[in-house]
């Protein structure tokens, strides 16, 4: 198996300033390759401990992955390291960066000045694949000697490494071409992958309910287990050494039943985008009124690009007054149940319902915490109502978390009643 | 000068399932005595690796905080070498730590299990800092002679290593008992902090406009920006070697007047909690009303924990008809003007005012892209409303990024016009 290490260069990243996201995000993607990540390290803008670590990294690491340190203020520093390291006498200008860098400046409508235009020299011994975002390129260093320094590496070619900008919105656009890249140079297994997104079941639960089928999986197949409180466990099955597509179909046989309640996707994908492919497959549109989750799960809704399709608007209800005055729950049953009870509810879900005049409805109201709990209504308690042209259900739920996360457990399970109730249609 | 390396143990980092927080988190705690973190590492589950990383960082840093690696399920990997690493013999029962384990099971209905008890089980040489959120101690290794190695370390007392839990909510708790505990065990210089936070200026603008006076700052401060797509630029100034607070106060009264249109908190706070405290000071209570932004503004504002004291709801009206049927915007301003228009978000915010009966109020129609953009009305171009008792001001701002960040930026703007008209009651 390759095996890989990303290293993040830049003092932002170690004083804590910012919260480094690319390094998970290449760690996934070599994954799909079948390349195991076995070290993130992230150092500071130092000649010397970039050097000794990117040193260190291409003796023990087929696959290196850098990123930062390339700006057009700094980059002589991680750019001469890279010089010295590949054996490059100079640097040389790439005509392709070149074209870019006046192509986004001029673009921007700035001037192309020469601390720009330094941007596109490279060292000798690079190759460049053109970063299309970004004025600083991305560099491809071929190290032939390194792989003859590790007994075990199945790569005969040596390792590579690959020098990225930090600037994670231009790291991740050259991502499909370095894939190509390591796929054009290395000797990859065949590789499948297949992904299964659950909801309602916990990580353990999950993984007891379906063990007896995991352990019978043919010994080319490895499942991996992806919790988030916003999508549910996410499964990853991987098949390695084989390209035939009955394979993985073979296991999703057995799979698909074992957990037939929870499966809400077999596409890597999350509840707002299910729920908005069911609803513009139905014709139908929705609305939401949110106490306790404060607009969240609008917000998640309205994160899906073209929602504005079937998502029509939520009212966030706050203040008792709002649940009256705006969504027509009567007094009496405030007073009587309180705002947190299965009454409440289903009145805000059929109250946005009719001022919004969509076809489904979600509403919530529970105890988000830290305050506010008592015995009978503890911090963590949630009434989920949803409402259809067919009726009103409602559901009680109780999570123990902090404030923050107890807000996104409460928008994802409403999603998920009104994503059943609305298969249900 | 002390120096740190953060390690992070755990497979479901390194194969980008999580993405690391943590290290960020304890890097800028660290920073606040003075500490400088000179690298952070993550490794998975695997006894050798976590040795010799493990080994080799307290012969380099004086401080060595690890995280994870101690669940109930697969602790004995780092123990285990937490025990070789320290020179331990075997292990004891830590009586605190295993009195907080029963507390913590019988609070949520749990039968305390072998594997629990476990958990309170340290290597002899370990001193325990009691994890009051979790099951897992944290454990703190003084390890003497490691100081000796390194011939310009400050440090008489040698490297102490802090093996600390990877949940984030136990991690961060358990944060000030060891800020404590190296001050107790370290000459750490005086150091003091004044946070200072801006919203409306460019990061680069910043420093344009505050460089004479950076540039003046006596050589004990230095300056760090800290910038945030909802907070605003964080500027947070330090004063190493002097505990007079007359420097840093001194220092502050040469930049208040450079800044003070950006300005709005000197405390290390945000947006929601800034107007929060705002409206709570004036008796007031607001409304929002959303459209482009989709609930983001709502969620924000009800973050803050006591919200309900100011903030009565909002209405997202994603859909024309809901700005129409529940807003009550004119039919005819939308035909002829469109939703997003200085003339539709008034009508939005003095609608949801109305609705509501808030004093104030917040409303935002905008293009947040990917598609729906017109050369004169581009994606990236927002209407921000804000209505008072005493009328309805509108503004009109472009921003140019990707959909995500488009709706976080219009979100924190909109809560910046909303701040200083409040202000201006």
């Amino acid at each position: 198996m390759l095996t890989a290490g990303i290293i993040t260069i830049g003092d932002e990243i170690l004083i804590g300033q910012v919260v480094d996201t690319n390094s998970s995000y290449l760690s996934r993607a070599l994954g799909t390759l079948g390349i195991k990540t076995e070290r993130m390290v992230s150092i500071g803008d130092d000649a010397r401990t970039i050097y000794d670590t990117l040193d260190a990294a291409i003796r023990d690491y087929d696959i290196v992955l850098t990123t930062g340190g390339l700006g057009p203020t700094k980059d002589d520093i991680t750019k001469e390291v890279l010089r010295k390291l590949s054996g490059s006498e100079g640097y040389k200008e790439d005509k392709g960066q070149l074209a870019m860098v006046y192509e986004i400046l001029h673009a921007r409508g700035l001037d192309v000045l020469d601390s720009n235009k330094g941007q596109a020299l490279v060292p000798d011994k690079a190759e460049v694949i053109v970063n299309k975002r970004g004025t600083a390129p991305i560099m491809v260093f071929r190290i032939e000697n390194a792989a003859q320094k590790r007994q075990d590496s199945p790569a005969a070619v040596g390792s590579t490494l690959y020098a990225l900008p930090g600037v994670p919105y231009e790291a991740i656009a050259a991502l499909d071409d370095i894939l190509n890249d390591i796929r054009a140079h290395y000797p990859l297994d065949h590789i499948q992958h297949k992904t299964v997104m659950t909801y309602g079941i916990a990580e353990s639960a999950l993984a007891q309910r379906i063990a007896d089928w995991e352990d019978a999986l043919p010994e080319s197949v490895h499942l991996a287990y992806l919790p988030n409180p916003l999508t549910g466990v996410r499964l990853r099955l991987s098949a390695y050494g084989c390209d035939d597509p009955a394979l993985l179909e073979d296991c999703m046989k057995g799979l698909r039943p074992l957990i037939k309640e929870y499966l809400y996707s077999e596409e890597d994908t999350d509840l707002p985008t299910v729920i908005g492919t069911l609803l513009k497959q139905k014709g139908l549109t929705m609305s939401a009124a949110e106490s306790c989750t404060g607009g969240t799960i609008s917000q998640m809704m309205t994160s899906v690009p073209g929602c504005s399709e079937y998502y029509l608007g939520s009212v966030t209800s706050y203040a008792n007054s709002v649940k009256e005055n705006v969504l027509g729950v009567s007094e009496e049953i405030i007073e009587q149940y309180g705002a947190v009870s299965s009454e409440c509810v289903a009145q805000m879900a059929e109250g946005v319902r009719r001022l919004t005049g969509s076809d489904v409805s979600v509403a919530t109201s529970g105890i988000a915490g830290p305050g506010g709990g008592t015995p009978d209504m503890p911090v963590g308690l949630v009434w989920i109502g949803v409402c259809t042209p067919f009726g009103t259900k409602t559901f009680r739920h109780i999570f123990k978390n902090d404030r923050a996360r107890n807000i996104e457990r409460f928008a994802a399970i409403a999603l998920n009643h009104l994503r059943q109730e609305i298969l249900a249609l």
